[in-house]
């Protein structure tokens, strides 16, 4: 039995609904006549907070009880969950205590701050998150909310497919995968909505632990390398137990093909997603999945860049 | 009477609705926190051929008799026009013989190729555009299609707040300014639909013919210098006349404002505004315009950018 099941993405769903944006499904026929299948693109870029991780940590937050919750939330994370949950602890009025990187890009740490939550920095290495948040916590009486092992938060993510689902009717779910919070919401929710749906996890070949994981049956650790800034993560334990029985299967993409995605993208929809968004296209450009005749819907992760660092200058 | 009326508009929507895309009215409450208004963007980014011109375009070769039509069709455009001519002109399997300056940026060429758009170029400046459009015009017998001057062009343009309107109430409408085609057609939707709706025109202050135009009653030419390049146009005879009757007031923005405009449109919503259609925006930047406590309707005009030439490069 998964931590995560439907009924729990349900509740998560009427949970959050009034705190985060019903975003759009958006569809380019352009890009469907180079692809050759119908394309759907759920645009969590448009999410409060710039990326899905609204809806998760938003979750996580407002399930806690009140004497939990007031002591207040703690994590460690590349960016957008941290955002996201310095938002949500202000929507609830709990202080919201951020691990990150000391080399997160700006944009992301102007937007923890400007949601109120307060940072501490540690090296850009999983360990001394992990440690810094401990202490962080042990200090506090903080509540962890892991950006992707918590079972709340991935029912939060869930929910994005929920509404994808609502929308369109598709054969295919791409989602991009890191931690794996985001991938186990997303093939849990569209598993139990329609079992006939396949659900395929793309991700970065320069940070492909969860493609080997996945393969071997156990975590693989790799240390990733890829301009896909929101991928850097290694899928956690709990996320691979439920990859193993939801996700068909993983593939992998270049980098050359994510700022390709990313820039077709931004050329064709007029619409801005950030390299780890792209992933999910890059699989489609590259051919890694056959999806022609296919209705492929495509969770659009984030949109938050730093427009003085993109990738084609 | 002006040349255009809301009954031309209605039958402009009616024949070009098959052709083109009804655009969302995207909101941003951070922007609208930073105005103290509410701002509605029609997002003319997401029309086919990434701006509003498609509409005027698309109406007015429709709008053509056979005998006409197949003669051809023939404009002079600084991009977007070129490119909506061609398309429309392809919907209905008719030539279109597109005259555009040696300058025009490297996406609206191919994008006017891509269509199946004739070219013939020009020297960047007004005179060049209309004597190498006449040589071309008596060469081929095709009809003239002006980007900004004809009636049915404009009466298309209109097209798109005649769909605002449908989706949100506004006091305010504010329109960016070049040739005066756009504006006229949102100035006779709005004020033929609802009396009371202010319009007001946005202008680059480094392209202000429009501006002085208006208030001297009479055409003053200007030789443009601004970075929104769809907007280098002078205003048409035809397009002023219509302004003294249907717009309320043309107020004009620094260089600096547009990009900071569109760099801030990016940044919060997401989406890609070519530097014209940021243009109204930087007027609300600029606190040219009190909208504080109103309901501010902004035509979003195009998305067409060169992502290699970004302007805070």
């Amino acid at each position: 039995m998964a931590i995560v099941d439907l009924a729990m993405i349900r509740a998560a769903h009427d949970r959050i609904r009034a705190h985060i944006n019903r975003t759009p499904v958006l569809t380019s026929s352009r890009l469907d006549t180079a692809a050759g299948g119908s394309l759907f693109f759920k645009c969590e870029n448009f999410q409060k907070v710039g990326a899905f991780k609204a809806r998760g940590a938003t979750n996580a937050v407002f399930a806690l009880d009140h004497a939990t919750a007031k002591r207040g939330v703690a994590t460690h994370s590349s960016g957008n969950h941290a955002a996201a949950l310095s938002r949500a602890a202000k929507l609830r009025g709990i202080p919201a205590h951020i691990v990150m990187p000391n080399n997160t890009i700006k944009t992301k740490v102007r937007a923890v701050e400007g949601y109120g939550g307060q940072i501490v920095f540690c090296e850009p290495n999983q360990a001394s998150r992990e440690e810094t948040c401990a202490r962080v916590i042990a200090e506090t009486g903080a509540t962890l909310i892991h950006p992707f092992e918590n079972a709340e938060v991935m029912a939060g993510q869930g929910t994005a497919t929920v509404e994808l689902l609502e929308d369109v009717d598709v054969d295919l779910v791409l989602s991009p995968v890191s931690g794996g919070g985001l991938l186990c919401g997303t093939a849990v929710a569209a598993k139990s909505l329609r079992p006939q749906i396949k659900v395929i996890a793309v991700e970065p070949a320069n940070a492909d632990d969860a493609f080997q994981s996945f393969r071997a049956g156990k975590i693989v650790r790799v240390e990733p390398d890829t301009i896909a800034d929101g991928l850097r993560a290694n899928v956690g334990a709990p996320n691979l137990e439920i990859m193993r029985e939801f996700v068909d299967d993983v593939v992998t993409v270049s980098e050359e093909s994510i700022v390709a995605a990313m820039r077709e993208i931004w050329q064709t929809m007029k619409i801005i997603v950030e390299p780890s968004g792209a992933v999910p296209y890059a699989a489609i450009i590259e051919r890694k999945i056959d999806i022609v005749g296919q209705r492929v819907g495509l969770i659009l992760s984030g949109g938050n860049v730093d427009l003085d660092a993109l990738p084609w200058k």
